[in-house]
């Protein structure tokens, strides 16, 4: 909550935002949370989990509204009905919202319908904006964002090759896709695709194209939901789905032919925010869980608690100390977004996107070690937590990728400080000479005194 | 198999435990692996997954015998109907058993039946023997291992509750009991139960004894399974049970009253060696995985296949080399029990319990991360057997005892290489007089050149 | 310099700060980093190094103080002669200062100067301030603070056991001291000594206190010098010595007696950021030095450079944000001292001491290695600088004693976050009430479907 | 000593071997280590240093011929005055020797001679054998082998540059080394050099000669000794020397014009072996430094002794247990040697390549952290055995050009997996077939459910 905001940015925040922020905290810790478990259980077991609406959200999505705490994560000044929040602001909400399953739906903001209409909002069209983003902000279906495919390395976004072709008034897709999450929820109306509309285009980033479809668009499959460890992820889940012959009026394209590469990066800024500040909402409750556990007078070893082992303190000392460290990484870097735009800010962001995931799969496992057998199990919320952060480290490109884009960028500074570096060395043969020293070398005499000078 | 045995053991695999190895691995590749989704959809969905017997196991079991591959875990000498294999054998072949999920069972040499069948074995009388062991040996029913329990930390055994209370020629059974590993399957027929039969002995390790209980004896209720990382393990399963009252004969007191512990360090060697083993498979099966993965011509990210990314060929050396060090590691411990037997062997068991899960849980980790989302889904066996072998972390004791453990018998060296050491410092000074020498402190003139001596 | 300053902070930072951190950018790149080379040469070699003055180091000194760039670290508002930085602005000069060996001498910014100055400034009367402070800013004499025993475990500091024994009007002190950094230079004047007045007292924190004895007194006696790995720090080092009855006037004791933990806690916090912000300059020259080899064209393996090889470009990468993540911890640390002062700040600089050192040390260390032999040779400034750095994991506490201090004032939100635990719990309970759901056990038909119900 | 020979390979150890060992076991710990204080001290400083040759050395080599310790590396069959150790016999004797300064040397088993004299053994002519091999056999006189070159890259050795040029009946040697450990001491007679005999052979195996140099030859320069840490090495010490038309007889090549690839690929095996397991035995001693510091009575920390830290215990096991973990590597890779020869044993012996020295880095920095201040002093052993064997892991190749290696090498099995899972893949979906099965796709019908088939 807002007395909690690291001091290095807190006089960023805004009253309001602290008032929205310490609601949001409320909420979440007295009315999300407990209704975790009812959530799960509405959803029932089998094939009802695809089709269930369970009805404990639709009751907490009213009361967030009615606290004012709905779709927050619209940037300010981006779209008229933001409410207003800058991403710094929206961050530290959305770390409170990453400690509950329910919470980021119940205040509209969940992914992938948080990225979605800021495509909509930013890149849509008016009748666009009327047909899809209207219900999506009141809440009133989801969406889903079709990008990776099952048969491609997906990591390098040129691979895609979803067919997306002219035809009339009309694009047809062909192809498959997977990893849609969101796609199983029965409320899952409408999907955001990445395709190829002109694969033969020369410059590989310009060959990519986003385009709305309908979920009911004959020629869709949706063949099965991919698990996460054992997780289904029910209602929303994730899509293995195939594209024969979908035909989507061509108006349905998003802002021009050959800009999908454009489109998806500036979706992935704030989405990187919103995930990584989720994450460690999601390491913050794992810790505090850890404490518990620690601490329960019923789970003594060898005549002690665990907290008196000194190795567990160990643990939840860096526990602290590495999800301090991540947050600052991630809110500086929200901070860059919100003054100099998501380009500026590239490295920032991808730090936090890689940086934070490790940091809280560790904070995670040290938790679930503490636990033991419970940890693994449904009795916790850690072993989920874990399997969802877990595929934080692969989805929207792998760390890999991000540490070797990373990698390279700061390499770009190799020329520039081997210059420096140079001259600081000529430098300091001038200063030789002038102050008349020469270099005691080690050994430097070796030769003189065993052989005689060479 | 027996040609990939490390070099420095091979000499004690005897020709027949060779031939039965190269049996083990051909039977695994060939039949059990490709079984293995064939039993996942015989198990079927729901509630049915608690009540079924798939029907491919049978056949493998039948071919498993077939070809002289049944039992082959009991130990040498130790019973006599071993098929005479040591520790060091089967172990080998216990590592490609771990390569699959049916061929484990297939072999009748699944846990935990394998250590229940070693207790009856080894302090069974015969008519116990003749009731339950039998049965096991011929794979005709299962059987589940009930020690842990929910309410205390059982890390520390002694802190077990459930009452085992004589009443005339029964003993009368109160307390719950979970990681009943087993007890899902519909052919579980047994528990060996570990509890509290003199719980105000002064020794703390004499007020526990171990009974056989028949699953159905009235007053047990197993009232749900617990998930391991969203995964259910069924028709296996992890039960939690209640006993109420639960009357057992007096006969079936393994024994002897307060020979609980006795009895659980007795079942642990041999267990930690196999599951070891085992997860050295499960590694070597993922490292294949992650080689078919790098080297998948469909798979190529900035122009070029994984395999060519230089931190990729790093992961795949790092863990060919993790994985012999940790092999090598177990292997030398079923030579030390093999020879010794467990007790002498304690030391070496310990490192292999703790050295090998965290060893495999990272080549898995890497194996996942190099298959991107595939890797957390059900397409590979990644996922699967990550959550598996992250049990072992806590099964039995979580590291952090055994290394507590481990920490104090090593240090029980402590004062002899203090004094060993202070005898060497002793030697230095004799030697310094006798050579005449002084010790050329750094820095020793300091205040004679400053201040003069003091 | 001002350009890189984190976004986050950037606003905290006057003009006047951003101008005197770019003059002291400059000052190091130019001057000073080259200047090191020849400041170790006119050290000399053998006895010599304990009984030089540089002259280069005078006339940097004269420079800087031209430039304005003196005695920077002395807090805002805390001694009518600072210069009015904050601990942000000063800990941001300081991470230059730390690129270079002779930096923070040249600024008069030196530990354990600075520290010492800030006792003498905080606590010290007019007549002490007259003698020895004085000259301390001037940058005339030099200072060391002598604490560390080696007869126990200084670690815990109410093992300290130098006697302070009041004789008339004069204290004598009598034990030994090591790690005395800075007494090997021969312009160290006065010792900050921590001892024992009241060994007898109730209170194990008010035994203690701080006296100033002159460096020459009777009955000192400089032993050695310690080295760091092979290094002896000539001419600062790190030194072992006697007092034998040194006889100080009682004048000289700060604040008064018992009130050394007082004085040495409140000394503790910058130069606790002072320390990891010059590391955090260490680590930073360590990955341009990095940089500069991979991109050296002379340096090719198997027809690459080094920048080419995977691996190594996500050192640099992960080296640039464990750097970054590293700085944000401290200068919100400094912030957070500047704004409550150290006592409310102490999680913070705790986790800046912890974390600051191991991040440094894996850069550096990254950046030896892709060096190859170079890297631990003195051909770089990384061996030197990696061994400096290697024992601030040690000095002023070993990381084991802040993180056991950090966990357990961690832990003491564990009974609370229990608390809020178990009200969720409770919540869900009525929750289900509610809405007339009941939880769906995992297998929670078995005992039904198998037994009938118990 | 021999009782502590690892279960795995006692086995292979003859009784012969076993009183050896026992006997360096005994000369080591009573004779060797008591010394190396002594020896530092007679190695003197400044420029003596160079020039020493410590009295204590020659009695210590005395005495080590007298017990029949002398050239035990030289392997069996090898070589007629070979005392006839297996690499394993010497591999455990070597563990030994790890544990003390001057104990290598007192047995004549000291690095480089020990690699030399196999060069000379194995390739060598009998000339050259009576002038080299035999006075270093002898341990009068001592050598270098010279590879590495500062101004390239010599982790991959096709760049290394010194030229050998034929002039009738000589050859002529230009160029620079550095690295050439041993040429400090004034006993060091001889250099094998590596250089380019044929730099435009089609061949980059083909184009380097090894050649043998006598120290004294006119043409030579050393420059100066490198520093490791700041440690000299003396009198051993690591040269940079430059060759400025050196003349040697031609009949000094050794082998043959080209073959310098053979050779050295030759001489890597033993010794690396040999280097693993001193670093061993310096791991070994360095736990028992941690054993003696952590239960020293006068050190006790905030009541407890070090030992009685829950974190300082597991520091112990983990030690241990990496420690056993990485020696199974080393002496497997042995027994390969042994049996089949260094190149079959490539792969064995580069896992002990990189695994030591990292294994034993993580010791001794556990070591020195329980010592505090000491650790990193000239008071123990740790900070000059940490520093020495962090160049093993750049010494002879970095790590990640082994792990790279490693990793290519491994990766030969992509196809074969790969195919090998394909195959699997196709008998499950037989056996689908066979059992009249469909898979359970999870959400299978959720297209079906929801907008019926398509």
């Amino acid at each position: 909550m807002s007395a909690q905001i690291p001091i290095a940015v807190r006089d960023r925040v805004s009253e309001r935002a602290k008032q929205a922020l310490d609601t949001v905290a409320k909420f979440v810790e007295e009315d999300c949370i407990p209704a975790d478990a009812v959530f799960e259980a509405q959803i029932g077991t089998g094939e009802q989990r695809w089709n269930s609406h369970p009805a404990i959200l639709e009751d907490l999505k009213k009361k967030a509204r009615s606290l004012g705490l709905w779709n927050m994560f619209l940037p300010k000044g981006h779209y008229k009905e933001s409410p207003g929040f800058t991403n710094l602001e929206y961050g530290l909400m959305a770390e409170w919202l990453g400690r509950s399953r329910v919470a980021s739906e119940a205040c509209n903001c969940a992914a992938p319908d948080t990225g979605n209409m800021e495509v909509l909002a930013k890149y849509g069209n008016e009748a666009q904006k009327a047909k899809w983003l209207k219900p999506l902000m009141e809440g009133e279906i989801r969406s889903a964002f079709l990008m990776t495919e099952p048969q491609v390395a997906s990591s390098d976004a040129r691979n895609i090759e979803m067919k997306i072709e002219k035809d009339g008034d009309h694009y047809v897709l062909n192809g498959q896709k997977w990893w849609s999450s969101g796609a199983g929820d029965p409320r899952c109306k409408v999907y955001i695709v990445m395709g190829k509309s002109d694969p033969n285009n020369a410059d590989p980033y310009r060959q990519q194209s986003v385009i709305i479809v309908p979920a009911d668009a004959p020629g869709i499959t949706i063949h099965r939901m991919l698990s996460v460890y054992g997780f289904d992820d029910a209602p929303h889940g994730h899509g293995h789905i195939t594209f024969k012959n979908v035909r989507v009026p061509a108006a349905n394209l998003v802002l021009g032919e050959g800009r999908g590469f454009e489109i998806i990066q500036g979706r992935l800024g704030p989405g990187r925010i919103h995930h990584a500040m989720r994450t460690i909402g999601a390491a913050e409750r794992a810790l505090e869980w850890m404490l518990a556990r620690i601490n329960d007078p019923r789970k003594t070893t060898f005549g002690k608690q665990l907290r008196e082992h000194g190795v567990i303190l160990e643990w939840v000392a860096r526990s602290r100390m590495e999800i301090d460290a991540a947050r600052l990484i991630v809110l500086n870097a929200a901070i860059k977004m919100d003054e100099q735009g998501p380009k500026a800010a590239l490295k920032e962001i991808a730090q936090a996107k890689v940086l934070v995931p490790s940091t809280a799969l560790t904070v995670i496992d040290r938790a679930i070690q503490a636990f033991g057998g419970a940890g693994v199990s449904q009795d916790t919320p850690l072993a989920n937590s874990w399997a969802g952060i877990r595929t934080l480290r692969l989805a929207d490109g792998p760390d890999e990728v991000h540490l070797n884009q990373m990698g390279r960028n700061e390499n770009k500074r190799g020329k520039e400080v081997a210059d420096k570096i140079a001259r600081q060395k000529a430098k300091t043969e001038e200063l030789f000479k002038q102050y008349g020293v020469t270099r005691q070398e080690l050994g430097g005499n070796i030769q003189a005194t065993r052989y005689g000078k060479n």
